[in-house]
């Protein structure tokens, strides 16, 4: 019997990759409400399909979709899948799509896909979607969007900033920190479409798809197919507001630009990890996002595959030729370029071509005066607040006892520093924009249960939500929201050491937990407030102070733990260094580093890195329409939340903004 | 040279108990604006209070208190410290204090304390506090005001409730929960007035005093004397309002009622743990509070100390008697009940004879029908919903193979239905009331990480917030808010099983973290969406389902984990069991139980318990008023948001509140 396997934009019925992924069968029954997964803006654009199994033997004659019981107009395409599919797919299934599709008409709707086999038989199955309407504006819209996205940053995080920057006394922080003054707060469920914990990608792409993605997919449907770049496609706010608007898109980040989170603006690919494909397309696709901005790291996607450092292969791209109609298809009606397999383009020279300054240092950056700008300020990720502060004040650090300059780049800018620089050029933009900034580190250094690193970021990353509110509060025609993907690392503020830094030290060569913990750990009232020094360009003198805040991890890989600072650590092959005795190096690898206190904490994961949880994080709004991120919510609600600030205007009263901001 | 040694309502200065708290001296330095510790509304009375320690052979002739430089009328008393006080204070110190006092001008006082010394030596210390004005109303006063505390409920433990009692699909939560619904959200800052880390004294008391309590203490700044009740107090939301206005107050809890959340909402100690005193004083000073009705467990306190079961005693009892008139002042300048020491006290006796109608079951509750209730359903704690759910079952667990019949307490109310009657009791009173429902084990059952009993009890909880939402949808003049008084045990929602719950128990026969983790935890995608089915009486039919969310913790003392459900383990004395072979009784201590898997955790703290953490947690809120909880707040703020409601209606627009509420 012919059959329907997937269908999009419901989600993949039962593709064989989405691991107990609820099937519409169970949604359906029960006696609950038909459940609706795909919401849409009116006239936001996306990709039909469904992946169809003719009976063996024989083949798919014709398919087509219908809205609402009447055909849709276009071009169905029909895709092997003996040219590759997932596993467990039928090398006899077919991928029929018809792409960029749009309903103008609010409510809800059924659409259906109908397929006739060769000897006659028919078979049609049935998914639904909503259009959500926009609701009737009370000011109006907002210019500009700036999402401010913590990678990690759940309430733990922001807490610990909020300590280590400001400091309490008899019970109440001294000063708030930037995002603690945002009017506006809500509480935001996160999980992907296929998890309750979700990765960086669809994490971002919620906010600004208004849908789920799986997890390492972005900007798309799941599908069958093998191919990372042919998913079904779903407009990302950038692309929306660019395409009726004419806002610019931004993309800042203090990872390398191809990560989840910055790609998760503009690339749709169902694979995270292709490289070369992912910024390529930040440039192949800039007329259809609008990108104006980019800053990060990821410098080795951009060079030439025969230039020392670069990345690129040509397995991780993507062409959509006309040898191949499904994937020309994309380009045709998404109006992007159909690209190439080129691992030996010279990304930045293209960039550079095509009217975009480039930085490639703090002082480039600095001195950029276009209108469009591209920073790159490292091979791969760039380093952390920690590290780049340690290299400003030219401080002995590490094993080494040098400064270890940067891995390579010691000239890189602070992410707030990137921000006002994004902000200035963006401005310039007549019809606005939508400007995405990333504090990365937070998680990337929560995953490795390196206390000091994620606190020191997530302080860069608040001075930034600063630049950012600056900014608004001059212009008033400015939305911003702060918040996270997901929570990383289950951070637990657990209390403060009992001891100095020196007796910390002392009790480290004693060793084990006895001394380390049962001596150390300072919980309830023996943690008191931990106080940090400040200095003057905003970072702590020192993390390694008395009595210091203590960072427990519940989703946690193995670690030792001595409670210190770690020296900056080998990352990457980028660093030359070789491990030697005495030590030259510090490893990176929380089961490697910290050894000689003999302290092992089990892990309650498997693995090496601490993992992302399913909590709840918070959400921070400032600006007109804040008001409206209030309650509990789920992640794809700020899509639609955004885009009614940014199309009709805000909803709720606009004098309850001025009056819960005066307030502050 | 005399000096002083701490000051009320600043805190105490030196007291030795306090560790590391901030000497003023600091605070006031370095070109910080001058810290304001202490905040009251107009009228809202507190005690003045000084340690001064006069020269070696000298003593003090006279002290009095200064408000804005002008003397405070009033009796000032005058304590020596040769009659009890903290290890370090000088024997010749001495308390002076001046009760009740209070401020009906708005805006910033500086108060001082004058002393003079024998041989004529003067001395003057100041402090400061604000009287915090009245906003504009913008609809009328809320008539009823209801506080649902989750004890230790922070963004995981609301999270892992929804998953568990609605389940997500396609990356959704199939429905809210009860406080989801709530139209606002804020984000709560929980410190105490000694530490970043809370215990659940400061916890609950900040939200009604309005001011900051040390750890283990209720409604009092801390003093330099050992006497638990005679710290300087602060008058509670409570008393406020019942002296302003008439209002009745209720508590409700699943906890033993002279625990710190309950009596932090009418008593006044130093020492949460003094039993006796704390259920006296729920008596003694009704008159002041307006008591009304009060349930939970803890019924030892209350019968005669011969009563078997009892835990009366003198030693932790207090008499405000004319013999010390420091003491005496307290119940002459407060309006209370001088007490007595008498351990041989009939509490229950005496609560009857003032017109309180007595239940020590769920059968007695529900026949219930008097206009003032006193509820008191087990000797110490409350069973958890887990355990009252499966005695209600009639299920057959445990390694005895036998229900536990709840601690000799088999017919115990769940916490909704509690909440059902104290509402309708409440609802009788013409001036309105204050209702605290404390869920009191989602803490508890955290702190032994037994992650399906504070699972359950959150379910409960919500429960029992949907009991008092519907109350005040129906009435329109009651404002609901739901927090926590602190995050515990750093939970962290780390994915699901990837196994069956028959493999699950193979491999903890396997043992070990090789098996017990790494081929059970599922991180990421591997998670998916935990199914639990859900009975007719609104819990899992069993919470050891096949991939099963599973929960990890970062506050964590070492345990033993099997990711199974834990048998009802014997807690305190209640259950006569006897450890044997086989066993037949299960060890609560985390340790203990689950060793047979050999996958040990190490502590990431130490002692027996996970901890309490630092970490901020939200608040939702609905009803009149709702939309003042907004933003990152302090829990000191939420006292005057919830007294501003009541006294003088909703500062934010009343049609927002229902625009949002339309929109969930």
């Amino acid at each position: 019997m012919i059959a329907v396997l997937a269908l999009a934009p419901l989600g993949a019925i039962a593709a064989p990759s989405v691991s107990r992924l609820t099937p519409p069968s169970e949604l359906f029954s029960s006696g609950r409400p038909e459940p609706v997964i795909a919401r849409f803006l009116p006239g936001q654009r996306f990709d039909l399909q469904a992946t169809l199994r003719p009976d063996a033997g024989r083949s798919l004659r014709a398919a087509r979709f219908l809205l609402d019981g009447k055909p849709v107009a276009g071009n169905v395409t029909l895709r092997d899948c003996a040219s590759g599919c997932a596993t467990g797919v039928p090398a006899n299934a077919v991928i029929a799509s018809l792409r960029a599709f749009s309903v103008a008409a609010t409510g809800r709707h059924e659409f259906s896909i109908e397929a006739e086999q060769d000897d006659g038989q028919t078979l049609s199955a049935r998914g639904n979607f909503d259009v959500i309407p926009f609701n009737t504006p009370q000011g109006k819209p907002v210019k500009n969007v700036i999402i401010l996205l913590g990678d990690g940053m759940g309430a733990a995080q922001r807490t610990a900033a909020r300590i280590v920057k400001n400091g309490y006394a008899q019970g109440k922080a001294i000063a708030p920190l930037a995002m603690d003054t945002f009017p506006a707060t809500a509480l935001v469920k996160t999980s992907s479409l296929n998890s309750v914990v979700t990765d960086s990608s669809p994490g971002m792409t919620s906010y600004v798809l208004g849908n789920k993605n799986n997890n390492n997919e972005e900007g798309v449907f799941p599908d069958d197919t093998t191919d990372a770049f042919d998913n079904p496609r779903i407009e990302y706010l950038s692309e929306y507001l660019h395409r009726t608007q004419g806002k610019a898109l931004g993309i800042v980040t203090t990872a390398d630009v191809f990560d989840a989170t910055p790609a998760g603006n503009a690339v749709h690919t169902s694979n995270r990890g292709a490289g070369t494909g992912i910024v390529d397309q930040f440039f192949d696709d800039r007329g259809a996002t609008g990108l104006t901005v980019l800053m990060g790291g990821g410098r080795k996607w951009f060079l030439p595959s025969a230039t020392p450092g670069s990345a690129r292969g040509d397995k991780t791209d993507y062409v959509f030729d006309a040898a191949d109609p499904h994937r020309a298809e994309i380009a045709k009606r998404w109006g992007i370029s159909p690209g190439a397999l080129d691992k030996d383009r010279d990304l930045i020279k293209d960039f550079q071509g095509a009217g975009f300054q480039y930085a490639a240092s703090k002082t480039e950056l600095d001195a950029a005066k276009g209108g469009k700008l591209l920073g790159l300020f490292s091979l791969s990720n760039m380093n952390v607040a920690l590290d780049k502060i340690d290299g400003r004040r030219g401080k002995k650090q590490g094993l080494t006892g040098s400064v270890v300059d940067d891995y390579g780049f010691p000239d890189q800018p602070m992410l707030d520093e990137m921000a006002e620089k994004a902000l200035s050029t963006l401005a310039r933009q007549t019809q606005g924009f939508v400007l995405m900034i990333e504090g990365a580190s937070i998680d990337k250094q929560a995953h490795n249960m390196d206390t000091e690193r994620w606190m020191l970021d997530t302080i860069e990353f608040d001075r930034t939500v600063q630049v950012a509110q600056d900014f608004a509060r001059d212009r008033g025609d400015t939305l911003v929201i702060v918040t996270a993907d997901h929570e990383c690392s289950g951070a637990a503020l657990i209390g403060a050491s009992r001891v100095t830094d020196a007796v910390l030290q002392q009790l480290g060569k004693a060793g084990g937990s006895a001394n380390l913990r049962d001596k150390v750990v300072g919980v309830y009232e023996q943690a008191g407030f931990p106080k940090y020094r400040i200095a003057a360009d905003g970072y702590p003198e020192t993390t390694d102070i008395d009595f210091r805040l203590l960072v427990a991890y519940g989703a946690n890989a193995d670690r030792y733990e001595d409670w210190r600072s770690n020296p900056q650590p080998v990352k990457d092959s980028q660093q030359p260094l070789v491990k030697a005795e005495p030590l030259k190096w510090y490893p990176e690898n929380p089961a490697e580093r910290d050894g000689l206190g003999n302290y092992l904490i089990t892990g309650q994961v498997p693995g090496e890195s601490a993992v992302h949880t399913a909590t709840d994080v918070p959400l921070s709004a400032f600006g007109p329409g804040a008001f409206s991120f209030v309650g509990v919510i789920d992640n794809t609600d700020v899509f639609f939340k955004l885009a009614q600030a940014a199309v009709k205007g805000p909803v709720a009263p606009a004098d309850m903004t001025v009056k819960a901001k005066g307030k502050r």
